[in-house]
């Protein structure tokens, strides 16, 4: 059995950046003032906008962008592989990438299966986002539906 | 880039407490015989009664209590912030406390979004409890409902 | 309190397995080219069946066994104890075995309350599966349902 150490391997960051040990960072982009809690995995091609807080226990999937200032909460995991084929596909260039706009919080819980959340947008904790929020709002449940305007 | 060690400070802890490495335990109380998973995190001013048992990869936001011998499940969520105003709350005096009676169970992949939940009340996996729960029954779905009293 | 260290714990494995640590694994069977990622606990009693992949956060919990190039994506729960007498059950012969096939897929964020799921299903991200999957297709919501025929 090989056993791996996880860690932060090849990740860029800016000022101010502070990091709760153990996680498993690798590939990505931390700009200023960024928080990352316990328990987290950020994959290649990740960034994180400035002054972004990612918290415990939270799964970062490749090439999804955080813009500024956005909050995640604990135990949200993010999924580009959708499975249309009926299964994972095995070539990354069929993979979504995943855009958050500024200023977004995602509540504790939640799944992100969608390519784009709006600056300002608020997901509820324990959401299934299947469709990208194009209108700054309050979203939640499974299916994750517009609840209140914002 | 400023990398912390998560790990256990100023927990105020009983008699036969264990804790299962790593986790992120700061400035709460876990009394007798409390057990405590892996890859856990439970933040300040929480208390942990007597006997409960908290499981792997669980969060537990501040100013959450849970009575005596309550069972948590793994990958459990707790939120305090329901960002009412559109977004993070940065002033605690916002936030609700979350208060569990005694022999409360709540099952694997939760999220518990509600200021009270009743002694002997049973949260079936992967719900979502949105509403106080005040009478002893079991509860499960997104949001979660009554399904039989108990 | 007795702080007591995870890790890899009386496990049984094949060739060319690789786990990224920290991992939380005892008593279980990792089959040939197995990968776990980090932030993992497998317990007692399970099998996991060659070339599967459990991806990081997942609990995997006692007497589950996965087939062959089964896919488990992150933060996803099993759940063996469903609570039927009204909380947990302290004997493990009131525990359901959970098996699935080969080929399985289960998305991030799932939850698995049900005792089989047949060679090649699909379960969508954040879907709470709570009875048995006979026919190949893909599954999602709360509780989970057939989408789409395989």
């Amino acid at each position: 059995m090989k056993m791996i150490d996880s860690g932060v391997r090849e990740v860029t960051y800016g000022k101010n950046v502070r990091v709760i040990m153990p996680v498993n960072l690798y590939e990505c982009e931390l700009h200023d003032d960024v928080f990352i809690g316990p328990f987290v995995e950020i994959q290649k091609g990740c960034v994180i906008g400035r002054g972004s807080r990612v918290q415990s226990h939270t799964f970062i999937c490749e090439n999804v962008s955080l813009g500024a200032n956005c909050f995640i909460g604990h135990n949200v995991s993010f999924a580009n592989d959708l499975f249309r084929a009926g299964g994972p596909d095995p070539d990354p260039a069929g993979w979504i990438r995943i855009c958050l706009g500024d200023n977004v919080t995602v509540g504790s819980g939640a799944t992100i299966l969608t390519d784009s959340i709006c600056s300002g947008a608020v997901i509820g904790a324990g959401s299934v986002v299947v469709k990208p929020v194009t209108r700054k709002g309050i979203y939640a449940g499974n299916p994750a539906r517009l609840i209140r305007p914002l």
